[in-house]
């Protein structure tokens, strides 16, 4: 590789930039190489600051630390890694005709201009601002930088704020709402639209984790805006106001997303996009091409949408880095997309999530056929076996995976990232049950559920089981109608949990066959079990013996996240 | 699906045959299907029974029942799946001119044929014999059956046996190591070749799992040849005398591996394979197209290599039975094959293994790079963060993955499910570090160690970064070769832990380029640190001042699994 005496300016010390620092000084020993960050440290764990906040990571230093324990200042990028760092520095200008850039110090205000051969912008995002009265109350915090995660847990460790509301239930509010939870506070957790992580789960799924949350002790308001927050005589928050109630607040998080810092960039006149991301080829580099950008300052293309999308992540971040590096060599790598893939940790809840959700993959053109499967993640002999609930989606047409989400005290990030996997290779729902996956009771049942839930959707895509939602079976309760709602489960099963409602009846699947005569032809019936593996063995039988209109119900009463259910 | 009134047999009750059965109703409620199990139980979980022995599993009904707990005789059976169960019989001989099979009553003795339009040969394996004098002795057991696993259990609760001797350092064996050790006796693990859990793993990965048991308190013997067991006048088993020592043992455990289970099929002139496994084709179909075969009692495709391999495993039985039953029904389905995924746990520790290992790769004809990675599962600052040690390899000439192993504390195993779905769709290097793969700290870090690893190998393929294995460094130490052993961490780190030898030199990353002139450029040079991340950048740093044999340690101190270490 040719060692150029290039010099090369990065702004932004956070992911994206110094993972392009890092492996450009690996590619290439003779490069100069200049990050400019405005904090005082690099390289600090920004995914962090939630665990900092919540005591798990018990001081501030961690965060910032190599895993040798060595601080990552200015100094140690400069002799360890051969890397100029300017910390404490904001870039307030690029003159891309005489390739510089003009930085100033943030504390002496002192003005220099850099030269570069080559730039990257590593800019990141910035928070939505939240365009009502009261934001700038006393203990209205919002999670962006070190310094926002410092004073709040400032604020919180005086020990005296007992009520905190956090507005946004996306991914941040999530995890804030565990960690202010672990430290003994109330927690109120506000989303406007209709249901939590919205973007990222399907009503039904996002369902479990409110239910969820809720018996943690946590309250959550959704399809509520926040209208106003309020405050005492001493401009301290005393209650947040949202279009349907008020909530008393000695602490509120504005979480309510995420957008492309982009106004150095827009400012040097390159091009911009729709959502204020700095527009990028597939190469990282912006319309000028001595200019690279990666990290949440640019949007991605969705591998399975082909389309942009912007969902900033700090492992794309370290992923654009290392393709700059590589492209500022000639090394000509493309950084291909995304798939969106998120998990996040509610208290012992795992949540996450692949590809398309099922409202995406309808909104994209896609016919998506779904399964929702609760499941043990491991056997369920094994101690500590615990429930998974599993939606897989996938595409009727090229049978192709388009998206997987799981809810649930049970192992489902690591089926996340297998069927992340699998989507990134164009899996259809016939491959996967074929792969070779880690059996033993320790880790997996035998046929692990993702493949199981593959198999649930060829049998529906074959005609071979017609099943209704929880979702349009509540729908169909909710309207009034008529239909025998099966329970197939034992009675013993039965007395432990039920569905109270005038429509179920019970017929264990064994006594099933005989017992025909106690359910009318004329009558839609809706059968289902636990998981509804014998619901659906049960439609089979019932279709075997004449009955027209049999559809069992997805995931059985194990996936019913409504209300209604008696249990002993 | 057409309804065939077809008359099915299916002989084996514990994965495949069940499987099978259960598939086939579903998609064929008129066909009638008779299981033959020689056991009392059907489709009890095989695989859970070291946990049995171990107490993680309190009770054997655990094993035997469904998750909704009922027990699966053959009552449950017929009345919940339709499924006629002949248990407690054997099946003596086929005939495949009149299509019948004779079976047998293991009480009564009484004998009928059973006609059949299509039969299911899921026989299963068997235990390899070990073939020494004192094998018959009282408290000498294999784990094949229910039976073993039940008469085991019966002895250890006398509480009077204190030394167990495993023979057969196999998957069994480390799991059942683990499972008598918490029974409270002291374990010893003999195995007849070099190290634990050949042919799934390499040896430097094999001696992590070596050194680990050892801390647990198990004696490990490798290289050792079982010659007799001997006892005492009472005939109860006293020691285990192998070709170097003799053990004390008031127990012992033969666990020296499986053999398809193929005396029927091939009385019945079916074609037999080399290992002694039923052959068939991709559908899973014997020589004798009325006849299938699946489970143990065949071997599987390499997906890497495209040749036979006899890896039983209970996930791919399962698999089977489904494509099995479908292709019963005309559906046609192929079962590509397998990748020999194998995942067990040790105590504490994980370990896994899918693909190929180095020397498999070897002897494949492939040209291996490999990367030995020690790393945390999670960020270091996170709790709970675990160590991996992760060995990657892949094909030099076409990039591809070709295997991977895990060992450790921490979270392997997703890496390997992750990995074998990867190869699965012929994923190279190039394809892994960009999958979109769940990152926040409870989960991963953000470059996911498995994508790390193969950027390793890029960079090794690429000729950007030049290694030694601790394999080769310990060779070139035991050849008593003069190089520079170059320890790169801070003098914080020396003194915690390091290498004791002559040739070990300190030089701390950040003082290198200062203090080049210690160096002779005359030397080998081998730069380490911790997990040889900043070895790397010590062998990039020395290369570009002009030394010219450098090659540092892959994996770092870390991955140093020999003695030798001192540490504080």
């Amino acid at each position: 590789m040719e060692r150029k005496k290039m010099k090369v300016v990065i702004i932004g010390g956070v992911a994206a930039g110094p993972k392009t620092a890092a492996r450009l000084r690996r590619l290439n020993p003779d490069a100069e190489i200049t990050i400019i960050e405005r904090g005082k440290l690099l390289s600090y764990a920004g995914c962090g600051m939630p665990y900092f906040v919540s005591g798990d990571v018990p001081e501030w230093k961690k965060l910032t630390d190599t895993p040798a324990g060595v601080v990552r200042d200015t100094v140690f990028f400069q002799n360890v890694k051969g890397i100029r760092v300017l910390n404490r520095t904001l870039a307030e200008t690029i003159d891309r005709n005489n390739k510089t850039v003009t930085v100033v110090h943030v504390e002496t205000g002192e003005k220099q201009a850099l030269p570069y051969d080559k730039l990257v912008l590593a800019t990141g995002g910035m928070p939505v601002h939240l365009p009502v009265e009261g934001v700038g109350l006393n203990n209205v915090f919002r999670l962006w930088q070190a310094e926002d995660a410092l004073s709040m847990n400032k604020a919180l460790s005086m020990g005296t704020l007992k009520k905190a509301v956090i507005i946004g239930g996306g991914l941040i509010g999530v995890e804030m709402t565990e960690a202010l939870t672990k430290r003994g506070l109330q927690v109120t957790l506000v989303e406007m639209l209709p249901h939590l992580l919205p973007g990222l789960l399907d009503p039904e799924t996002a369902v479990f984790l409110t239910r969820y949350l809720r018996s943690q002790g946590v309250e959550v308001h959704c399809g509520e805006r926040v209208s106003c927050l309020k405050g005492d005589d001493r401009g301290n928050v005393e209650k947040v106001v949202t279009t349907r109630t008020e909530i008393p607040a000695d602490i509120a998080l504005v979480s309510i997303g995420v957008r492309p810092n982009s106004k150095l960039a827009s400012d040097a006149g390159l091009q911009i996009g729709k959502s204020g991301n700095i527009l990028v080829n597939d190469y990282l580099q912006t319309s000028d091409p001595a200019i690279y950008a990666g990290g949440d300052c640019v949007q991605n293309i969705h591998l399975l949408t082909g389309k942009p999308v912007f969902a900033p992540m700090g492992s794309t971040a370290n992923k654009h880095g290392r393709v700059i590096a590589n492209n500022l060599m000639g090394m000509e790598e493309k950084f291909k997309g995304i798939l969106a893939t998120a998990v996040v940790k509610a208290f012992d809840y795992n949540v996450g999530k692949t590809g398309l959700t099922e409202t995406q993959a309808r909104e994209a053109g896609f016919d998506p056929v779904t399964c929702l499967m609760p499941s043990s993640d491991i056997p369920h002999f094994y101690p500590h076996a615990r429930q998974v609930f599993l939606k897989l989606i996938a595409d009727r047409k090229t049978r192709k995976i388009l998206g997987a989400q799981v809810a649930g005290p049970g192992e489902g990030v690591k089926r996340i990232d297998v069927l992340a996997t699998a989507i990134t290779f164009g899996a259809t729902v016939d491959d996967l049950p074929g792969i070779d996956l880690g059996y033993a009771p320790p880790y997996a049942t035998a046929i692990d559920i993702a493949a199981h839930a593959a198999n649930v959707l060829r049998n529906k895509i074959e005609g071979l089981a017609f099943t209704l939602t929880p979702m349009e079976v509540k729908a169909m309760v909710d309207r009034g109608e008529d239909f025998i709602w099966l329970d197939v489960r034992s009675p013993d099963e039965f007395k432990q949990k039920r569905i109270e409602d005038q429509r179920v009846k019970l017929i264990p699947l064994g006594m099933l066959s005989r017992r025909l005569e106690e359910l009318s032809k004329d009558k839609k019936i809706v059968p289902f079990c636990k998981i509804s593996l014998r619901g659906y063995e049960a439609q089979t039988l019932l279709t075997g013996a004449g009955f027209k209109d049999v559809q069992f119900m997805d995931g059985g009463i194990e996936a019913w996240p409504y209300e209604g259910i008696s249990e002993k």
